[in-house]
């Protein structure tokens, strides 16, 4: 399996897909830059009255509600659809999704799109299952990410999409295939938005892969192994921020093989 | 009153607060990372169908004119109105207060919802106080200082509000107490959007502290050297930014106590 | 020529012209920086209600389309109006023209206003020019910086604008006169928006200098310089896209004279 994510970096790197975006305000900057960073090209676009354009010049589209408000909703609904009737890959990140009454009609209508790949937290995946007929067995902290994995289970069942739980662990999930990830760093949760990033490799590498769910799993390990590698060299989570765009830049196959950490289950 | 000021830090790291942001597109990014390093949690909303809900379930919220268009004053005066009917601080930043009519217009409709705290620079606070009835008594550029405190002493008698001049010397009014503060560094000013992190750190003290005022003082002190100790080890102001997050997060009680430069008067 | 364009660095020091910026998402924190790196003094602002008041006070004002809608799309209008009517420069950033045909409406509309100066890539600097009566000779990709200079002289006889040409080579059209950059390193194209920052330095330069192409041509040679530089002491674009902040507010006469790479034709 290592050569086969190593092999996923590499053609991102030599295809530049590009990728669309409509994602929120504080992160768009760090997403564009990671983006270039792995080699892809980033674009990021809105307006009801393009936005279906992007979505069929790019190689795939991000979809990230974070800061979401009635004018982007719409134009996420019309990339979202745009991209369904394609078949191009399209990756939705439900920020958020739990809060409020709005972020979860709004994540629902997304949802009807069949995302190729949905990212969240432990309980923006929950929250997204309970939108549908999934039912929670009940929830104690203790057992909160097994109850994840049911949730990511139930919605790759009933949406297709390739399910990704990002933490401490990332678990992607899709079919009776189960890949664990143990890269990355406390301290990356001090850094705004490195969910967001995630979301936008992952668009980078389905843009550029056959197999999504290892496409995924690659993209997980890279941001996991760069914030491992970068935090060594930081002194906060400032720097932390920029370290790992120039590790994503510049990390070698030697450096991804040493520190990889992932295992493969069927389940 | 050191020990005050540092337990309010510790506070903040302790309890998480989680702080709503309607703020300006600048900032968005510096201001959620600042958040996050002194151990808060930002949220940024502005939906008008969430804005109310967000502000709910939040410690405090911040709002900043910065970027501002009809849709999202529309925003800030929800969340204004709700965080006053829910007697949850807020923090006003009248970003250009003063540059042009409807900047003017939006905050003083603000003001009218008491906002608990406003910072600003000298110039906004002395736009914001004229909206009012208060009336200047003639400002040369030597006495614009104690002409803004003035102004400021209006605002605080007047909408009951904690008023904080940030500048070259900090003073933070409430009732017959003024905290002047005089950290920070001239090089902060080639950051763009410190003020903007001033009162974001504002807010996520304010939601944490019963005393508003201490914990005002506390934030601005803390970024104040927080600033200082980064300008020594920066080469400019794109290194300062960056510094300045990685010591809002590791801060020690020994370089707060050695650096803090305040007092405390009753007038 | 050194001198004069050494000069007009040392100007925009001195002055700190206020640059009223409408611009994308992306870059707003960038442009803002790199604006105060330099000496001048950045305004954002998009309110229909106020833009025209900003255009009023201000130096120069931006217009970048990088991530236009219907709201910002009439701010622009209303800005680029309001610069023409008062005779201030202002710069027009063509980001994405030729991508979808809503952006190349758009542009045409931006276009009438005779935009002081126009800066954009290869690619876009083309596209403008076919939205006019330009027709192209016939490009290979082994003539597209030729056939882009072309385009140039176009837009330049057909608005009176200056035209800049960004890229390895950076040209910069006037009348008879062409100015050309050999400044920058390739790694500046893994920052995201460095073109964007270079039209806001054009726009300060702008402000500030009555000879626009010399302004032009001093404000990109300064962004060059810095990216080279910078590209020494920096592991990857992360750290890249802040030493040059650092770079541009400390670079000294000795250092731009000794890295300068320019010349001047008249054709």
């Amino acid at each position: 399996m290592k050569e086969s994510l190593w092999n996923a970096i590499l053609s991102v790197r030599e295809n530049a897909p590009l990728v669309h975006n409509i994602t929120n305000y504080v992160v768009m900057n760090t997403t564009a830059n990671a983006l270039l960073a792995v080699g892809a090209s980033p674009i990021m676009a809105h307006a009801h009255k393009e936005v279906e354009d992007m979505v069929a010049i790019c190689g795939a589209s991000v979809i990230n509600i974070g800061t979401l408000d009635d004018y982007w909703v719409e134009s996420m609904l019309k990339a979202a659809a745009k991209a369904h009737e394609l078949g191009k890959p399209w990756i939705l990140d439900p920020v958020g999704a739990g809060a409020t009454a709005y972020r979860d009609a709004v994540a629902a209508k997304l949802l009807a799109y069949k995302p190729t790949v949905i990212r969240g937290n432990a309980s923006e995946i929950m929250a997204l299952a309970k939108l549908g007929a999934y039912t929670t067995k009940g929830v104690d902290s203790v057992h909160q990410s097994s109850e994840a994995i049911d949730a990511a289970k139930w919605l790759n069942e009933n949406t297709g999409s390739v399910v990704c739980i990002s933490g401490a662990t990332d678990v992607v999930v899709s079919g009776n295939k189960q890949i664990h990830i143990y890269n990355g760093h406390p301290l990356m949760q001090k850094v705004t938005g490195l969910g967001c990033t995630a979301s936008a490799l992952v668009a980078a590498f389905a843009a550029n892969a056959t197999d999504k769910l290892y496409g995924t799993a690659s993209a997980m390990a890279l941001l996991g192994i760069a914030g491992e590698l970068s935090e060594k060299i930081s002194n906060g989570p400032g720097s932390l921020q920029l370290n790992i765009l120039d590790k994503l830049f510049n990390i070698t196959q030697e450096e991804f093989f040493t520190n990889l950490r992932i295992d493969s289950q069927h389940v």
